[in-house]
């Protein structure tokens, strides 16, 4: 068995000190050295993904090495951050090479396709766990935060969500009544395993967007945030939410559970002036993503009506006022009728 | 029970929202932003916790918080850092009020006492895990790195290593022969539970000190990262290293196991040029912390002879080929005489 530091030399170290550009001291020191441009911020953020929480311990080790990075990657692209490096703290049950081997190329695929160099880590035996915490660059003004929408914003979201939450219940048989077709399940487990970070489109809509995040645990549930921090409701378009092909063949209740209550796509959403609309546009192209304006930004007081939590008989007082809680998301169809629609983001301490 | 939210919101994120100072944007944004402070870098560092490997299962929650904290603000120490904040992420099985209360005072009293605030964090369901990523400010050429050990420099230690090594085998039981008396068996413990990192110290030997890093694994084993990274070779005075008079009660062979083979004190272990001997001890004092001579580092031509390899009779080749493998440390008593020690660092992948 190797010992844990020949592991991180093989697999790790190595690699990085070769590849060392933007860490004045790397892995092998007590800590990494790393320094912003002048002028610039560091944005940091971590994420912790667990087995059987995040992903199935039958998990093909390089989509985990890719997904584990992509999910840190998405917080820099929802902060309109260039990535500049990260830390990797793993725990392993027993080290087996060619579970690492496959592990570390798919990380370092993704890391070398945006820049991103391994600066740091800490190896540990215990049940699995991947820590990485993730390091970008971007100017203090021009950081796309939480709380700065504003009544009367456009909101928009990037690709067609929903297709990692129908991976999901694909693998693990969530809805035996639908047809699915192989083709399509192979795209939806595609989109769950192998996520890809909009870190160029974050880039091109800072100075153009307003507040952003990217969408880990549902859209539904996730824009809340945005509307909490930035003291803001919202109206959306569930009829104008993008849907992918393959997604669009599953039963309606299906696509809309999908895209709005899933989590794992790491789309963005985001919110912009109507002025910007071309602008937004331009950078979507430039990025070679796909944007879709799905609703617009209320202010405190046009909370969602009685009418927007639904047949307000039939739900008993205590529901009505979660429902009603600020911030509120009024719900309505393309005709703008308002659909009740009783969804919730993915909390880890509730069961999915 | 508590939803993830609100856990951060109740323990973490309120407290780290009032107290922020550095982070010009701290918990609840995609990421968040810091800089160091003008021609400094920011030193990064991150450690991963895991319940039966660093901590056992019925832990004082209060000393896990400190004591999770105080090994990342080591690595800061360490590297001569100033620290700034620090992301948190965790892994719980289920979130306990009483639990959580515990153990985010113990982060918070040794956060506030070194200025060190919460930016960032993730919250998980799963096998106790902890992750923390600490971040520090430093002036590049005045950080204490590994490779900066030369020929001739004297080798340091702070404090009195090995007191944590014996509160873990106290906890364990691990030498029933030995008589330890209860106010030394408190003693031990306290060190292995609340290990004070040598952040005052570490920054009062920048620029003084040439080499350092804090003693995690055990001073054996963890010298060799200097060694290895400055190409050097080491000669240790065994009879030198300083004791509690805890440990020094106990059995001769228990000290040097605990001192030399026993890591969690979380000592630093440093390097500096003759010349310098006053200026160390000056800084000693003004952190408020003993400091001891306990060898030489001498250059890889002088590697250990023989001897030092012991009863070469009574070892056959492979492992004399590994106890003579550079780098070498020659361990002698106070007459200069060679000991024989086979002793080596705690390796995570191999038993204790």
């Amino acid at each position: 068995m190797l010992s844990e530091f020949s592991l991180i030399d093989r697999y790790f170290a190595r690699r990085a000190r070769t590849n060392t550009r933007r860490a004045a001291l790397g892995i092998g020191d007590d800590c990494a050295l790393i320094a912003p441009a002048a002028g610039e911020m560091l944005a940091v953020s971590t994420d912790m993904l667990v087995e059987g929480r995040h992903f199935l311990s039958d998990v093909d080790p390089h989509a985990l090495g890719h997904k584990a990075l992509a999910v840190n990657l998405s917080d820099l692209a929802a902060m309109g951050a260039a990535p500049l490096g990260f830390t990797l703290a793993f725990a392993l049950p027993k080290p087996r090479e060619d579970w690492l081997e496959a592990f570390s190329r798919g990380l370092f695929e993704l890391a070398d396709r945006y820049g991103c160099e391994l600066i740091g880590g800490d190896t540990t035996a215990g049940p699995l766990n991947l820590c990485i915490t993730v390091f970008g660059s971007v100017r203090q003004d021009a950081a796309l935060r939480r709380d700065a929408a504003q009544p009367g914003d456009d909101i928009w979201v990037s690709g067609t969500p929903g297709n990692a939450r129908a991976g999901l219940g694909v693998l693990r048989g969530d809805w035996p009544q639908a047809r699915i077709d192989g083709a399509d399940a192979t795209h939806f487990r595609r989109a769950l395993e192998y996520p890809e970070p909009r870190v160029a489109l974050g880039l091109a809509l800072a100075g153009i967007a307003r507040a952003a995040l990217d969408v880990s645990d549902g859209l539904a549930g996730d824009l809340r945030h945005i509307l909490e921090r930035s003291h803001v409701n919202a109206e959306i378009d569930v009829d104008a939410l993008p849907l992918s092909d393959a997604l669009a063949r599953l039963p309606r209740a299906l696509q809309l559970q999908c895209a709005l209550a899933g989590g794992d796509d790491y789309e963005l959403c985001f919110t912009a002036a109507q002025a910007q609309r071309g602008a937004v546009e331009a950078a979507a192209q430039q990025a070679g993503v796909r944007v879709t304006r799905i609703g617009t930004i209320t202010s405190p007081e046009t909370a969602a009506s009685p009418a927007s939590a639904g047949t307000a008989d039939a739900v008993d007082a205590q529901t009505r006022r979660t429902t009603q809680a600020w911030p509120a998301i009024a719900w309505r169809d393309a005709s703008g009728a308002p659909l009740n629609l009783t969804l919730q983001g993915f909390d880890h301490f509730h069961a999915d």
